[in-house]
């Protein structure tokens, strides 16, 4: 066994951050029996026209002169030059943006956009001034916290609960605060959001970037799930355009658009914030990988990708989204819940209001009856508040299938009825911190 | 025009370094004119034999029900687990080495290997105490200076120069020092050496190894040009075997093997070492793009890619670096010059005894007459000290053809030896600085 030493920064991307840390305990769980509704899943489903889509555009790349240059030379680390202009062509045609070559860079993924930009605008000045990455509400992605070479990066701030009816409920953010002053370095926030299905209004939006703005200070809006690819967003928001101008970043990934294997993540933005993130990318990993880059740019040139984004891909999750909602209103019985809007993404978002119980004490509990969901402390980067919200909410993926979803909600139907029963003799277990509970975990 | 304000990391990590720096002046000059002889390029030869390679592990890959796996799916930090153990297989049976998947991790290549070992053993420990990152010898891959956060990181030393004949010289690592000692973080250095193309000898490995383990420090040995892929290496270097054990991190990538467009990076080492990287990459990146390992995976299960390597890749360059050799003995006439002992890689390095003008100011009457090559006082990261050694080198890529490297070296007689006649006139070139002609050339 070897010594070792490391920098303050090893030290901080040792740690596994939220949702990672549990991954350990789910992985064995899933491993050790064959039995178990699996609800926590982060990986998308393999749809059928979206792998067949791949595939043509490999078997087209691979019959083209292209393939040599594409696998077989280094390449900008800007981005494969066909990736950036079908990009460019798809941006200005149908948003009527006015984006050229310039405002656009691709990285290894958008985890590695966001850790470059975390770490370029947040962090030491070299006036030793200290510039935190705000997060405008919670819950969020929580790999945001990963992304940070200093775990004090971040500033989270709490929400607006808007409770829309008995059993649905809208996370605001709170516009009415000052999210932005002179010691942020730029703002992020996910649209639709990891893990809640919530769309940040256009009039939240256009706030926060307003703060931001004054303060000159760029605004990540991380757009993983949003159209034009994968565009899984649902019912009002069907038609709904990426905000875009000034100091804002319009993120994306190819992820869930079905190709999260290889890693192509997509900033687009003003060209003094684009060669910023593009001159990190020149030191740290030269460039992106190409392959999947010219893959997409077919798919993107064609037509296709935002096809069945919005053909197969959204409606898939819709129709998802829709049956644990009726499952709930079927199942859940006397237990007070609350489901968050869905409005997008790949989850459903649950608060069992007064939960007698931590939320990590829920996770066990279903776990021991063959239900694997997320505990919902752990979408709290950066929120170190006591709330009790925190500990009340559980996250459940809309990638298992529809009878498993049924299945799902009657076995948390049931644990969380004898919850709530025991009530007063829980209570105890609420004292134990959501942090302690997480490293229990581990 | 946005304002912006960066991190000190966001600061440095803007500059672009060594060759980079100039690289946008080569392009230019290339992009303008039509009949400059190119002996700049890193860019590997696109070789048939092994794009043939890649393009039939492709579609295989494509016809395979893995495909979609592959790409559809998100996958471990650790790397795509058909690669891990189609390498801990190869390295088992033809080293003899007693491996595991454990001892391995797959980064977006090697670059970013680099990146993360460099800022998790160097810099700043929370105890505050400074690390470096010791660079054994030099010259040394410009990179390294581009992957650290902190540019203070590099300590570099100065090598031994060992005149072997009147036109041939190898520098040595100066082991009679002590290269590490309780502030050294990690060791690192390229071996074949880009850009020298010298092999670091068994016993200065060993030495230098040893010097790291008393401090518990790992020697992180970049094969990006080593056995078993791509094998670049010559004469009695031609079954070298890589040095292993202990704190050696092996690092390896796919790009001189001809695939720099999908970036793969391997590092084997113990786990302590592993995990940590693997770690960093779960939060900074999550994994590495799986397509390139995929492919890689069955070209060195069925052993073509090492056989490949040896039978085509090693010989082509190796013809070149005889080829630059002939014509160097055949045209300098009178110039003072010395070739590097050609041991491996794809570079060939020149030097050119007490040069009157700097090597920037060569390169400037080299791309005068229509020849490029790379000024080699841009090979000296984190190495500060005055040595007129470092402005009188060149680099001269192996790639182009062997007609244009013999051409490429009539110019090359021709101006030297311009430059050494005109000599003491020149003289007050010398004294432009070659940090500040660097910042002229941007």
């Amino acid at each position: 066994m070897n010594t070792i030493i490391k920098s303050a920064i090893g030290e901080k991307m040792d740690c596994l951050t939220g949702v990672r840390a549990i991954m350990k305990d789910i992985t064995e769980t899933l491993t050790a029996r064959s039995n178990v509704i699996n609800l926590s899943a982060g990986n998308p489903v393999i749809l059928p026209e979206v792998a067949a889509l791949w595939k043509r555009c490999t078997r087209e790349l691979v019959s083209s002169s292209s393939f040599d240059e594409v696998l077989c030379r280094y390449g900008s680390s800007q981005g494969y030059e066909p990736f950036i202009e079908a990009l460019v062509g798809w941006f200005n045609e149908n948003y009527k943006w006015d984006i050229k070559k310039e405002n656009v860079v691709i990285t290894p993924g958008s985890q590695m956009l966001y850790f470059i930009a975390a770490n370029v605008f947040g962090g030491y000045t070299t006036d030793n001034r200290f510039r935190r990455i705000v997060l405008p509400l919670c819950p969020e992605y929580t790999g945001y916290e990963g992304v940070v070479l200093d775990k004090r990066m971040l500033k989270t701030f709490k929400p607006i609960i808007e409770e829309r009816s008995s059993h649905e409920f809208k996370y605001l953010a709170n516009i009415g605060e000052n999210l932005v002053d002179e010691n942020t370095g730029a703002v992020i926030f996910s649209r639709p959001c990891n893990p809640t299905g919530n769309i940040v209004s256009d009039k939240e939006v256009e706030i926060i970037v307003s703060q931001a703005s004054s303060k000159g200070v760029p605004v990540f809006i991380d757009s993983a799930y949003a159209p034009p690819f994968p565009s899984m967003v649902y019912d009002e928001f069907e038609n709904m355009k990426p905000a875009f101008g000034g100091n804002i970043v319009h993120c994306m990934s190819m992820s869930k658009a079905g190709m999260p294997g290889e890693r192509v993540g997509i900033a687009i933005g003003a060209p003094e914030y684009i060669s910023s993130i593009e001159a990190f990318q020149s030191n740290a990993n030269i460039h992106s990988s190409r392959f999947g880059q010219a893959i997409a740019a077919k798919a993107i040139a064609s037509g296709e990708l935002a096809e069945v984004s919005k053909s197969v891909i959204a409606p898939y999750y819709r129709a998802k989204a829709d049956c644990i909602k009726k499952a709930l209103h079927r199942e859940m019985g006397d237990v007070p819940w609350s489901l968050h809007k869905g409005e997008g993404g790949i989850f459903a978002w649950l608060w069992l209001k007064n939960l007698p119980i931590t939320d990590v004490q829920l996770y066990h509990d279903l776990k021991a009856q063959n239900l694997i969901v997320v505990p919902g402390s752990t979408f709290f980067p950066g929120f170190n508040e006591n709330w009790d919200h925190k500990g009340e909410c559980i996250r459940v993926s809309l990638t298992a299938t529809e009878e498993a979803i049924e299945e799902g909600v009657r076995v948390l139907a049931r644990v969380a009825d004898a919850v709530y029963n025991a009530g007063s003799q829980s209570k105890i277990m609420k004292n134990c911190k959501s942090a302690d509970c997480h490293l229990a975990l581990r």
